[in-house]
């Protein structure tokens, strides 16, 4: 028992409507955009190339989405996260406002659900958690609960609120982190993807084709330059005793990966404007390959914009598993090898 | 067969003198120049420090000439090379620009030249590819030829065409990525050698003694920093069913290991002006040691400056054998551990 | 024997008070800050963020100081340690100037002391190492110690003296590189403790909880980062050979996993101002977990502020083993697990 050193929230610890503000600000800059690109390999043009993005309407390349949302991410996780039994989902996540290097990301949650277990050794929290720029405006929402155990199983429960979440983002409040594209001024040669907004079915399947195989250092390096603090992501000598026997890398990885295997097939697919929902359905250890492919959920204008609409698209990745037979659930399980299942709003040019 | 997915040109779908515009266009930076250093361990010190480079002739530290390289390279990968059985060779590489940070690099190819093989079942595809910043100067040009497989045996050959390619760029043809050299604020305890271009002689070998072990996670970043999609490298689960069981190491990175390397012997040689010729003797796997020694095959004049000279170099780089006997061929064939022949001009101070 | 590469200096080659000037000049940038932060965690607010480090007195994030010792360190390296047995001590090191992005490294060392081992193999080889910027301004001064290796045992040894190093560096000369701290604006929350200056005491230990898995990549990433060229860190090939087996890592590694481990704990020790003395108790090899507390050995006010006070710490690192019950020495030996023990001064707002 040290009291220099970080509490460690428990479920009885948790208020509903508490407020936290989280450490540590984080200036991202062109070294992070480095790296991201280095680890997951990204090629959308417009996260790529300055001289792309500001033909295309942005003043420069902005930050890559998902590295926004694992650096907020990251911030929450010392205060709500670190005695996670497990990260349950995500809902009603938008992105607000482009990220630009130079900028800096702090994050602040809520506390917006408290339910107990029936075993009483543990309790769902439910918070909502914003990130701002250095001017205080916010550039992510969404909200996520977890399964945080007791201190002390006696503990009379915080709560006893389960919030109402959307399934989907309605497409109405998609884009605000986008500026007016110049559809003309947008390479679709330079891009990589000849299919714009309209070549896209609902229903349609696409298998991205392309495997990554993960490696120990790379998803340390990753997570720890979102300065995410997570335990077992990084503790061999612990995991060694665990049940798995193996580190576990961190969920944001696999969508940052499955992402970047997106290319192949949603070249023009530029922004993540919204996720709607996301469920890890299965663990990834380093030495694995991942592979992933994409359904068409919906397409969706949005009020007032016509130089790009949404798709609504189920990304599922897998493991040690090419996706060419689509593989998702077999009657309510999913399939041994699926480890994401990913339900997100895109931006494409029309 | 998914209609969205990069469609993988086969040989058969190639055509002489057919222009190719390469997606993605890259912004590098400052991430990626540290990125860069931190896989190689480069120390030349024109590429190192921003005040070496001022004192010297540059307005500032210019990106190191084998990542622009690299860069460029990986963008034909998509169009050119996905379905390569080889890559054959490299010829009349031309470093025609200086890069820096911020600015933006494009590539597009010509196809120069088309063979079939006598088994019908692939053939040699030539291009001259070249890339540009984002004022469309070009900063490099240069040839390659791989073997590419056919998607149907009995299609017709595209062409029966060998480029004529120099054997080794003209010395009046260097030097045109270097500006003129304040060769008196040149300092040589700064840049780590005392010697000089007046120092080498034609013939004289150096051995650069180090040796560098690769990782997997070490060669996976470096080829996603220059978004090359080989495929080959990247995923082990398909890697595993191939002969050698294991992921290959992008040729490219044991050129840019060897550039490091002779470091230790060539330390002046801080411009890579050109490449004449290169081959991967042989594949290079994670775990194994690079070594590399180098031969001065000829040095020559530029035609008007008084600055620099450019040596050419033999670089060879070798696996798990240290070069103190300058290991080469034995008759015709190369000794087993060589994995590198690269013949290039460096510039030097006189 | 090949006369361009690195001379390799014996202990013979040294004289007492020549001064070695370093090669190669660094520039630093944001890129070296993002690979740095992703392989440490660091998350102290000052230098993560640009816009804590100006509400706080910084015109911007600083370097990380240890950032700043790795690579004035690094530069030493070939004209010191080439031949190095071991690396002894560190003694009166102090960081005098903050460094930002966009600044040139450059190192400077003078032989303060020489002294023949009596078995006439090896000798110690006392220097004290200075850093510059490009304003050649003084950022860090230090001494180091090691033994190296002679070229000729039958060589006479260049000197006999021992330089009178302090113990610890006064706290009258810490602060140098810390500008004034607006304390009011030093906003607890986002750096992540609550604790201040005076809420630490003399003899207080601090376990700091969390443990972090070195991987071969990542210590020779670090360790290129730094340009420095042990060739112990990098080479498998010969390491295999070697008594261990193994490449060993960097001692600074440890230095920096420990103090990034450190936050939880010290989370408002945002500035390493002096190091008193360290020593690497044990090798450090990839796979292995490292773990970190502290003792605080002493507290100082610096004469003339106000704002922030000095804590001189103890930190000790170990390889698999935690730190509950603060392991450290067992009679006069160390616990087998410690590989660090390292005696410094940070400072802490008031």
């Amino acid at each position: 028992m040290n009291s220099k050193t970080n509490p460690d929230n428990f479920f009885e610890d948790f208020r509903l409507g508490q407020e936290i503000r989280h450490a540590t600000p984080r200036t991202v800059t062109v070294g992070d955009v480095a790296l991201y690109n280095a680890l997951f390999g990204g090629r959308f043009a417009v996260q790529s190339s300055d001289a792309f993005a500001q033909a295309t309407g942005y003043p420069r390349a902005p930050i890559d989405d998902l590295l926004v949302f694992h650096i907020v991410f990251g911030k929450t996780v010392p205060d709500i996260s670190l005695n996670a039994v497990a990260n349950l989902g995500y809902a009603d996540c938008r992105f607000l406002k482009a990220v630009y290097p130079g900028d800096t990301l702090n994050a602040v949650s809520e506390v917006i659900g408290l339910r107990e277990n029936s075993n009483r050794k543990s309790g769902i929290v439910y918070v909502r958690s914003r990130g701002f720029n250095q001017r205080g405006e916010a550039v992510l929402d969404y909200a996520r609960w977890v399964m945080v155990r007791k201190r002390d199983e006696s503990a009379p429960s915080p709560g006893d609120t389960v919030p109402d979440l959307p399934k989907a983002v309605d497409a109405s409040l998609l884009g605000a982190a986008c500026p007016p594209i110049k559809a003309d001024a947008y390479d679709l040669t330079l891009s990589g993807s000849q299919h714009r907004f309209g070549d896209y079915q609902v229903g349609e399947k696409i298998d991205h084709v392309d495997g990554m195989t993960v490696e120990e250092a790379e998803h340390m390096i990753a997570t720890r330059l979102y300065q995410n603090t997570a335990k077992v992501h990084f503790n061999q000598f612990a995991q060694s005793k665990d049940r798995f026997g193996k580190r576990l890398i961190y969920g944001g990885h696999v969508i940052s990966l499955a992402r970047a295997l997106s290319f192949n097939g949603l070249g023009n697919a530029f922004h993540v404007a919204a996720i709607n929902g996301g469920r890890h359905v299965a663990p990834l250890f380093a030495g694995l390959t991942v592979f992933a492919w994409s359904e068409v959920l919906a397409k969706a204008d949005i009020p007032g914009r016509s130089d790009v609409g949404a798709l609504r698209l189920r990304t599922v990745a897998t493991k040690d598993r090419p996706c060419p037979d689509f593989p998702y659930k077999s009657g309510d399980d999913y399939e041994p090898e699926v480890i994401l299942d990913l339900d997100y709003w895109v931006l494409m040019v029309k």
